[in-house]
């Protein structure tokens, strides 16, 4: 049996490349016309350039998301009815990646031998090392694991706060998520790694981000939706011992005005934490690809009624 | 039979509370008074204050450094008769924070994202990752050893270069330092963390330097020596692509007059990448000091003719 694919990215060239190359059986890649979409079973897309053509998209049956976060296709008028399979377990590195390059550039204070180093000023700053320190992950999936990982082998001890509190490997603890308000004033560092779904919405509000300890980092690597940004905003204001790290807003790209963007003691990104390697997103929708033909069960199923 | 101690740190007030609070038997911290010094079997200091008071030290026995670097102790007039020990095993971690931190700050563009913060600019740059890198090590000692673990965590290759070139846990392989040459173009990143000895002294010069590859990263965080800085800065002039990350020098503090610090391609640290915490100093000094009451011999000995 023959399947076409639609191919919804912004780097569709380098995609058309990369599948040419692995020849999938039986498989045609197909021009993104109104009259071809509605014939495509399949879709490799970027989850904001699919959501507008679902609507359209008669035959779909499987749906390849090239992103981890799948939130635009869970806000759909009615639920997707095909298959959603996303990107799973590549992010782990680049986040720790992400994450362990700013926490060291705050704890070993760059910025201050960089202002030393314009006035060519030998001087020791005070120290501070990972050594010791706690960190806590919202979230114990592969990237919270990984981040746990590399907590371990600065030194530092890592806590997992997951929906069942279920114990996770490279995790000293894991707690249920409704227990995180007693645990946030430990976390030196705290790193948001969840998913959107409802539990999750403006779950780090002002009063719980306040309980964060003196000299605390937090980050926030999983979703904008997580946090409420006025209130953190307003607390970096008051607390000048905090740092926060911002990589996922709610409305990306972030508005110019907001004035998050001049708070000395946030670091903002361009949602360029962890992005997906279109060579490793080609190896996982081919051996999708094998097991959708083989009508097998395919990895990295999102569960639409869980939202992730 | 009783020993007396000698303090010469710049940390005096510390270590004295800390050797109060263990109470090692038989021990007296005498005063830094000449007659005093000169009746003191024990010193536990600074090499660079040491050196000058080695020769009324007439009743030395064993000199304990409180730092790895002890060539201020090897340039002596008449070279030491006392056993010297210096501290090992505690600074890999701690270099490992100095080294991947400055690498990921390259690596992922930090300055780049701090520039567009300023504009409240939303715009994402060129990605690069630490996966599949190669991580050259000049020295395969316990910091050598760290980095390398490091590496691998964060995906990247680690090859070693020693005197002998036998092979260590945790490198791919380990190459004779008269092979190095040879294997200077592989190394994205480069690291000097060899102790000052003869061989090392100006090991890395322009020539040797120019072989390293496009866009790579050199690190000193071994001894100043190492390097011809002039020849260096002369490089970084030469070639934008390269960045040097350094933390030792010849003359320290560096002159504020060289040119290498207004260079954009090299970051400057005054000799803070693994600084000696007492606490850590003291239990290496405790445990020595049973084995030296015991007449057992001494951790982390110097061989004083090699010179590490």
């Amino acid at each position: 049996m023959s399947h076409k694919l639609l191919l919804l990215t912004r780097e569709n060239e380098i995609y058309h490349q990369l599948l040419s190359d692995l020849a999938l059986p039986n498989l045609t890649i197909v021009d993104e016309q109104p009259a071809q979409i509605s014939s495509t079973d399949i879709w490799l897309a970027e989850p904001g350039l699919a959501a507008p053509l679902i609507s359209v998209g008669h035959s779909l049956q499987w749906l390849q998301s090239t992103f981890a976060g799948v939130d635009k296709l869970m806000q759909l008028k009615r639920p997707l009815s095909c298959q959603l399979t996303n990107i799973k377990g590549v992010f782990g590195p680049l986040m720790s990646e992400y994450v362990f390059g700013y926490l060291l550039n705050i704890y070993r204070q760059q910025g201050l031998y960089a202002a030393q180093q314009r006035q060519q000023l030998w001087q020791e700053g005070e120290y501070r090392t990972l050594q010791g320190k706690t960190l806590v992950v919202l979230g114990t999936g592969s990237i919270g694991s990984h981040l746990a990982q590399t907590a371990h082998h600065f030194g530092m001890k890592a806590l997992g706060v997951s929906r069942r509190g279920r114990a996770t490997a490279g995790f000293e603890r894991v707690y249920e998520i409704s227990q995180f308000a007693s645990i946030i004033s430990c976390a030196d560092v705290l790193v948001n790694a969840l998913p959107h779904t409802p539990q999750t919405v403006h779950l780090l509000n002002g009063e719980l981000l306040s309980k964060l300890p003196q000299n605390a980092t937090l980050f926030n690597v999983g979703r904008g939706s997580a946090i409420i940004l006025d209130e953190l905003t307003q607390l970096l204001q008051q607390r000048a011992d905090l740092t926060a790290v911002l990589d996922v807003f709610e409305q990306e790209p972030l508005h110019s005005s907001h004035k998050i963007w001049q708070q000395a003691n946030a670091i903002i990104t361009p949602h360029i934490a962890a992005p997906s390697f279109p060579e490793q997103v080609v190896q996982i929708f081919a051996d999708n690809y094998q097991r959708f033909c083989q009508q097998q069960p395919l990895m990295n199923l999102v569960d639409i009624s869980a939202g992730y």
